[in-house]
């Protein structure tokens, strides 16, 4: 029985939590550490069986018995915790970015070097009931080799300007996670970003200098192209649609709805909506993550995408912010 | 270049004109007849290339040039006309169906035999590329030994009261043609019907001694079952679907749309309705009987349906209404 | 928190345990029971963190910590233990059917009478979201009247023949939930049956008395008709569907897969099959009944579906079989 | 009634002939002209009822009596001939593109000037029922503001090498009509275009010096953005998909097939394929868009699309063709 301890208590922390519990067997939360703990996050943390509640982390990081952490804070703490954790000798889970700064990633990766720990990045689409078919029909050859991929990612609504403003812009924020399903479906990586952008929901986003509409090309190693394309604010709701063509056939998912109810009458016919947002779609997903990375910890195994992982989208994220900036396509050499 | 006679240019008689002036290029439409002829019929059939317009049907019958007739007039007339149409040699399209008293259904058959000459049932439906689709499934044995056909057939609004009371009651007037579509699909005959019926879409039709919905099952020769349901009035348009499901598989088939366009919003996804009603959704299926009922006598050729197939149908009415009035399931033997 | 003792450790009881275990958190598992109990069973129960495990139910009934039983136990077993339990002051989940016999049903609701126990039948699909979602179009009143229910309910391959010998029959074994689902959709009940039956998927079948392949139809009280088809094996899969039509439209749900990808390539545009069988495509309903049975403990309120709702569907599937074997339709009133 | 002369009896000569024939009731076709006019050629044109063949175009030209000629003949005539019967007093109508010298275009326009012909570019989709019905939606602010428009548009295979090394590239060749798409669904212009493009279907196309595989990426002046994906071939049929994203919601069109059949069974729930290719999917639009031009003629009407549409697509094309030479993106005005 692995014991975890979870490093920030937010909305993912608590999704972490309730899936070990539920669904991970083979392990057990002993302790959840949050500097802003309140009331109603230790009464939840309670209700879940967990033994220890604290403010402090290194509480977690110092306790002998807690073999992994789960690191579900703020994106600016990713990458030191994740070097404390190394040094106390603790597996890691990471929510994803690990960082924006390229270096302070780096040294995470030099840090891992020749110690046997476990690190997983949190890019949980990659546990996607649609987009692992979508992987296992590329993988097997069904639509012989790639050519074109095409991933929709549109969130319902966009998140509060005092968000945007830290979120290091919505290419790293947002776009990141089709970085990596952009890799992950392909099995490659990518060569050149070309990114085509717009403020058009809000213009706030625009006066805090980002865009909330955008259209990113990829040439990829292989010679195939993929392509991007991201609003913050479908009205439908969250749209997550993949579709990758290739020279013996396309393989496309669609999004998932709350049932297959159609309502027919005079006005048309009438299917649900995409389910809201990523909590309600990715729920699964969430739990699949967690328990591949405790699987790799009980089972000596890889996980199933590592720190590199966690690299490579930022590159992806950078190269796409240089190339709105200069209105031209980037090289990915460019900025690694 | 075969010359046709139409005798009776209501709204279906302008439907074959129409087809054969645009689609059926070895006839041509040399003389119209109908008894109500006005004005604006009359520039109609000019317009479409028509020498000669008459009230009385005999012109067409008499004229030694004209060698086939189609039967659009009102269905009291079908197996009279049908009786001259043989005696004047002529070969025969006659719409559905040819009457609802089967003595004088089989005095038709009776005058065809011998004479050489071609006749042909309306069923319209065996000509929608749907329903094509399905057979061809069927025949090709690609679903296997046929275990369960399932028809739906739902008019998009209830014909006139004055209609219904001279109609035959909807199981001879609607249903006939999904009666049609269980020996075409299943390319075998019904032993028994069972018929549940209801008066819910307009009192009125009830009072006339009418059902207007309906749930009609049948025992078919080779053990299989058919259920057909139908409503007078379906708020969402003409609802046409079947499905037939066998040892090995299921081949269903669903409406047609003018558009694949589907619309997300906040209120759902929602496609296109079906097509109207019948003069949108069969408007092909019409020209492509007419043509094959051209082509069976260009090539001397047996029609796709002949008398026989006139017959049938109109025996599963009548056993239908009869199941229905004594609450019981009726024998085919029992009708014919 | 509720203890809780389930009584018959087959599928199904695994199935609840598991879901007491992850979704039930008001709730726990103190004991198992089954005359069978192996050491493969035993690891189950006691990996699910069950504290006892016996041989026999007494064992539970005796045990005054225990509020709750869940009976799955073989069929011929249900009522009589129900009875048992009354007597113990139990709260009862008990699996569907109580009974084929509808004598020893209306003792358990006499026995039930004044004691104020909770009494739940195991009618999963009325949990599932897809059948919530019509029951919910068609309770909100956006279909208008209910003028026609259909079902279709189609196993992917039929039971083996031991079990088909002492099922009850196809209509008391299967259909039953169907008989089920047409109250749950309409809210409203069948006055008359008309069954129609085939054996066409196993000889063997239909060498024990039983049918494979039917198509049943219901006048139901409020005038509206329902027809259910069933077949035991369905080449594709748990063919799962409902459609309700009404005076102002139609609600209609397909089955659930395991993804929404959809593969295009020269042998045409290709969706997943339905989910396997009952366990996959029901998971979730088993889960939220259960739920909502010690929910109904909790905080004393009605069971969502009471015995009289364990009664009525038995009704209903001797009616059928009445109706197979006479040949004739059957009112309800004749077998209460 | 219209008289109508067709210069070029090729695929798309004949397609108009046919559609003039049993479509467009108030033309007539007089003359066909073409200079590689053979006896298959000449007979199909005498069952289509034409009264004059010729190989010399001018015999076209010189009839006082012909009102409007159809130049469907090989692209390099294109605007010599337009030149030619703006001389003569014709209307026109002329298959995509014009030219691909934009002088060659500007001269056309300058012809025109003053003249009151009318002159329609042969951009077939946009009388698609599909994107007719998409473009409603935009119209009538279904969807609100536009912000990204995505077009799918693959060829089943890709053409003969010969043709391909004089087809003018890719972009002006095929992608040209996804470019009148654009600007027909926004109802707005492109202001900067980037292409990425790779050869991967046949490594003749690369050497032939051209691509086979493209994304378009495009800015429109109303600040939003669409992109294009191309293939020459796509495995299973002629895709040919749209969808438009706005503030309010998204519409979208698939493809069409020639029928709604999808057969279920053990391999999957599978649909037909889209409909090969474009003589099958636009056969309707080629009609209606003949039809249209007529009408223009008829009721001294602007035809629907005139020759700065003609003009628009090809810088369009040409900018994207330098931006995937130069490796940029390109702003039209440096075409224009």
């Amino acid at each position: 029985m692995i014991k975890v301890g979870i490093i920030g208590a937010g909305r993912i922390g608590k999704v972490h939590m309730e899936s070990i519990v539920t669904r991970v067997h083979d392990a057990v939360v002993k302790t959840v550490a949050d500097p802003f703990m309140n009331e109603e996050t230790e009464a939840f943390v309670r209700r879940m069986g967990v033994e220890n509640v604290t403010r402090d982390y290194h509480d977690i990081l110092n306790d002998p018995e807690i073999q992994a952490v789960l690191i579900c804070s703020s994106t600016d703490t990713h990458s030191e915790i994740s070097l404390e954790a190394i040094k106390a000798g603790k597996h890691i889970f990471c929510e994803k970015p690990i960082d924006h700064d390229l270096e302070k990633i780096a040294a995470v990766i030099e840090a891992l070097k020749g110690t046997g720990l476990k690190y997983q990045v949190g890019f949980n689409r990659r546990f996607d009931h649609n987009f692992m078919a979508v992987r296992k029909a590329v993988e097997e050859g069904r639509i012989g080799r790639t050519e074109i991929i095409k991933i929709t990612s549109r969130d319902p609504e966009p998140p509060s300007i005092d968000y945007v403003k830290v979120s290091g812009g919505m290419f790293l924020d947002m776009t990141i996670h089709d970085f990596d399903m952009v890799r992950y479906l392909s099995g490659c990586e990518a060569v050149k970003v070309y990114a085509e952008g717009a403020n058009l929901v809000d213009p706030r986003i625009g006066e805090a200098g980002d865009v909330d509409t955008a259209v990113i090309t990829l040439q990829m190693e292989d010679g195939s192209i993929a392509v991007i394309d991201n609003s913050r604010r479908a009205s439908y709701g969250y749209d997550q649609r993949v579709e990758v063509f290739g020279s013996d056939g396309m393989v496309a998912v669609g999004n998932d709805t709350d049932s297959t109810a159609v309502l027919s009458n005079a006005s048309g016919v009438t299917a649900e909506k995409p389910q809201f947002f990523f909590l309600q779609r990715y729920m699964d997903a969430y739990g699949r993550e967690v328990s591949e990375f405790i699987d790799a910890i009980v089972n000596d195994k890889e996980t199933p995408l590592g720190v590199v992982d966690g690299l490579k989208p930022v590159v992806m994220g950078l190269a796409a912010q240089k190339s709105l900036r200069e209105g031209r396509p980037v090289l990915l050499s460019e900025i690694m």
